[in-house]
């Protein structure tokens, strides 16, 4: 059976990705990173659907490398931005260099587990941004991949060219239930609604004229 | 000033290529990274020579990652190989994707200092046992790190195609002291003059016809 590793936020980008994958045949191993994100509930959300699902799932602790990077209010005290998921509004919220990072390590797990792919949610909405989710960095990133090992490993990232929207219209045809998922950048008891990654979501759902199974402290 | 980061484990490669950086003008940020490697002891040599040059170094301990990683004897208790430095006595010695994971921590740190730099000692002798140090996996890595962030990170590779011994040779005119470099895969009190790196180290020196200041077991 093929195998793939599938970089698990316990978003609802990713959530639909590892669906995706585990129709397309893959055995998958979802892997997530605990990088000192505010939002560590989604972890949470993570491993209860990894559990349900009885896949693999191995959540691994990289906060030792903030001390390399700059802050970002993700992984520090700095106000999350409000509101619009506009390039000024979220630029604070990049993570240095983050995607190449975590597509290193899952390369890394996906060489040790003999797996031939490695399965991430880039999509386009995030990619004006964080240029780490543009199409021609997931290309490049692709060429290392291919080389860094003698066994080449493959990054699929089967929303790159897609809007947030488009993935849960997806996901939604595959009768997935986003209650199981956390997007919201806070990570209080309810989604805060006015962070740039709660707009965002539920801007995709309006776009799909559908209501979001979470609850929101404003909405 | 123009800054670079410098990945620096403590052996003559890098050892060479931070004197490199550091005579073309560059202000150095030295990082190290603890990957749970045997040979620690590199790390003390790294740290000695960078308080005496009075430059910015970081260790960062990378441990935490080794669970996604299939053991490597540089990692854990499998014996170290001895003796040629050839692909089939080495393979063994590969820790899976190290150097893209290396490369993209030090890219991360270079953004966050806003350095446009990453010095990186790969050479042409590591690139049959190493899949991550020959030129196509440098240059693959260059086209990430350019467009990773919005302002381009180079990943320099001065050696990339010299031998350790035209590296000896560099180092030698440029008046270094190899007597402050680690390079033993064990890290006993003295260098074990049987594995593949001291093997690797000693014919570098031979070449030159130079006698190697660290004390060995056997030699």
């Amino acid at each position: 059976m093929k195998k793939a590793v599938v970089i698990y936020s316990g978003g609802m980008d990713s959530f639909t990705v590892l669906h995706k994958a585990l129709r397309e045949g893959y055995a998958v191993h979802a892997l997530s990173f605990d990088y000192g994100q505010r939002h560590k509930k989604e972890l949470d959300f993570a491993k209860a659907v990894c559990e349900q699902l009885q896949i693999s799932h191995k959540i691994v602790d990289i906060t030792a490398i903030n001390q390399l990077l700059q802050g970002s209010p993700l992984t520090s005290d700095i106000a999350i931005p409000e509101g619009e998921y506009s390039v000024e509004n979220m630029k604070s919220t990049v993570v240095p260099n983050r995607n190449m990072i975590l597509l290193s390590l899952a390369t890394g797990y996906a060489i040790s587990l003999h797996a031939g792919a490695v399965f991430y949610g880039a999509h386009h909405d995030d990619s004006a941004v964080y240029p780490d989710c543009r199409p021609e960095f997931v290309h490049a990133v692709n060429e290392v991949t291919k080389i860094a090992d003698w066994n080449p490993v493959e990054i699929i990232a089967p929303y790159l060219n897609a809007s947030k929207g488009d993935i849960l219209k997806d996901g939604l045809a595959m009768g997935l239930d986003y209650s199981q998922t956390w997007t919201c950048y806070n990570g209080r008891e309810q989604a805060c609604g006015l962070c740039g990654a709660c707009y965002s979501r539920l801007k995709a759902f309006e776009a799909q004229e559908q209501t979001d199974p979470l609850a929101y402290e404003v909405h």
